[in-house]
């Protein structure tokens, strides 16, 4: 580590409609309390990295109107410190907005960048990790952890690893996005690859400079609401952020840049991307059930059972499935097919319905 | 028909644990809108015939702690004909009650039973078939009801066809409870055997009769309570209506008497048995789902959905299940599986819950 202080930024921007009816427009995944237990995916993000960063020096970027109820679930997070997006603008906008507003605090930190809405199983190996990484960003690099692939997934990106550098960090020789699945098994076959996990981290000086090197769109935008002062006018803001390009800090920085570093981990990781995977890190009875404990459940195996409080949930001689129960709305669906969720979510959208 | 008087016995004691959760102790299976629309069975049951009795001669016995639901139900019916057993004894009591409170205001009535909570899609024919049986009860039978068997149920009663009689009925030549698979399905073969409908028909003197014959111990009962005047003692009544024999009037009445008579009738009758039968009388969409009009059904095939007003179901990639949601319980059982149902109502009396 290095005597420079170290600013964590949560990325809690996420929409998704893979949890529905969990997650709805007002409530998605990272305020969920998906796996182990009763605290959402955004609270353990942060008790995570509280041993490495104090609240104090935490940064949220959530929509704008999610900003009360996320400061809500973060009471320690300075509220100022908890910004909304108008729209989302991916996270090269957020990353971006985050650095430029802790470099006019803090010109010399450096900055920890975290999906609010993963799982990490083995904390230690994590902040280890984190450690490691944040020394390498010390030195001017922009650096990713990067996950040792358990199985040929297509709908990650991939990274190629590199020479090494200082600290157990690489050089990360290329970035591939979402492969096809003869590629992928590659890789994963190979091990020259990483999955590239969405942490990042760098000073905030680095990232700035990257952005105007790499965005510069971006980075005019960054320095025209340098020039507005404290508060900035929110009509001005939206405006500005809505004409912000949409792409990911990986794909329109990373990708480009010359001194990108890769630290290896293996904390036990998922993104929680599907009711499937939600099943697989939930705690199960001998049938393979994840339910709660007051329900029924005979001749029943390996569903995915969630209902609110006091709601007595029976399944009778069915297997492998996800039954979700929510006040106003009831999802059923094979495990197997947990993405098609989102089918479901589309469906309502195109016709107006608001249970969305 | 004849000069007298006809009055019709709703038998509407059910509390069948086959359609829990939408059937509760408090709310039985007559009480549910099960097929076709939104009325109860009892209201349809009681639509049914009064083009044959109105309701000023209806009665309806059903448990007392629904005397009051049923008597909203049914707001035509004279609140004093809405009576109620402090436990079930069954349908031989329940007759009992009805002729004991039929004769002493019409020494001459003839009674018409019918249970509360079965459908009849062809009303005619059944209205015709029970002109038939009153003239025929007119002459002093003991009448029911023969529906032509569509399959080999073992779960019915069966009548063997005797003779004929006047107004296309027949003798009753034996009665055959719950025979097995081969007994029933020879007796579907032979055409010798039609299903006991449990619709009854006879002058209320004629089954007092009988009962003082084939049930002593009831018709002993039946004086005392003669004996007390009106109102009855309700302590007295309980303790006196506890006492009595748990028979059903065919086994304990029927299937002894000489003067039997059945009236064949093929009325597209159904008991409303289970979640399957429900499904197979209600309508359904071109993928064979019977489901709110707002669900949303993605790749689901031959689903019976039943949820609150409100409350959106999405099913997608299931086929043939049976999903009941209300308020406070929720149940997914595959149709085949249905009468498993009253598995999780034992599962719940067993462990106290209060839910059923």
């Amino acid at each position: 580590m290095t005597g420079r202080s170290v600013w964590a930024v949560l990325l809690a921007g996420g929409a998704g409609t893979r949890f529905w009816p969990l997650s709805r427009a007002h409530r998605p995944k990272q305020m969920l309390a998906l796996v182990g237990g009763q605290q959402p995916l955004l609270v353990r993000t942060a008790a995570r990295i509280r041993p490495l960063v104090p609240d104090a020096r935490m940064i949220v970027v959530t929509a704008a109107h999610l900003v009360e109820a996320t400061r809500a679930l973060l009471p320690a997070v300075p509220s100022s410190q908890v910004l909304g997006e108008p729209v989302g603008r991916n996270t090269a906008a957020a990353v971006a907005l985050a650095a430029w507003f802790v470099v006019r605090r803090d010109a010399d930190a450096l900055l920890a960048v975290f999906p609010a809405d993963h799982h990490v199983g083995d904390e230690p190996a994590l902040r280890d990790a984190v450690a490691r990484a944040l020394s390498v960003a010390a030195q001017g690099e922009l650096v990713t952890l990067g996950l040792r692939p358990t199985r040929a997934e297509t709908g990650y990106g991939y990274i190629e690893v590199g020479e090494p550098l200082a600290d157990g960090a690489h050089r990360a020789r290329a970035f591939v996005e979402k492969p096809d699945a003869e590629r992928a098994a590659r890789f994963v076959a190979a091990g020259t690859h990483l999955w590239n996990s969405g942490m990042f981290f760098f000073s905030a000086r680095a990232i700035l400079d990257a952005i105007d090197r790499h965005l510069p769109v971006l980075g005019t935008a960054l320095r025209e609401l340098q020039g507005t002062g404290d508060p900035v006018d929110p009509t001005w803001f939206e405006g500005c952020w809505r004409a912000l390009p949409s792409v990911s800090i990986d794909h329109g920085v990373f990708e480009k840049h010359d001194r990108v570093a890769v630290v290896p981990v293996d904390p036990d990781w998922s993104d929680v991307g599907s009711y499937q995977t939600a099943w697989e890190l939930e705690s199960r009875d001998a049938q393979g059930n994840a339910a709660p404990s007051d329900a029924v459940l005979l001749d029943a195996h390996g569903n995915y059972v969630r209902a609110p409080q006091g709601k007595l949930v029976a399944l009778v001689g069915v297997d492998d499935l996800v039954v979700v129960d929510t006040e106003d709305a009831l999802l059923v669906v094979p495990r197997a097919r947990a993405q098609d969720v989102r089918l479901v979510v589309e469906r309502l959208r195109a016709r107006g319905d608001r249970r969305i």
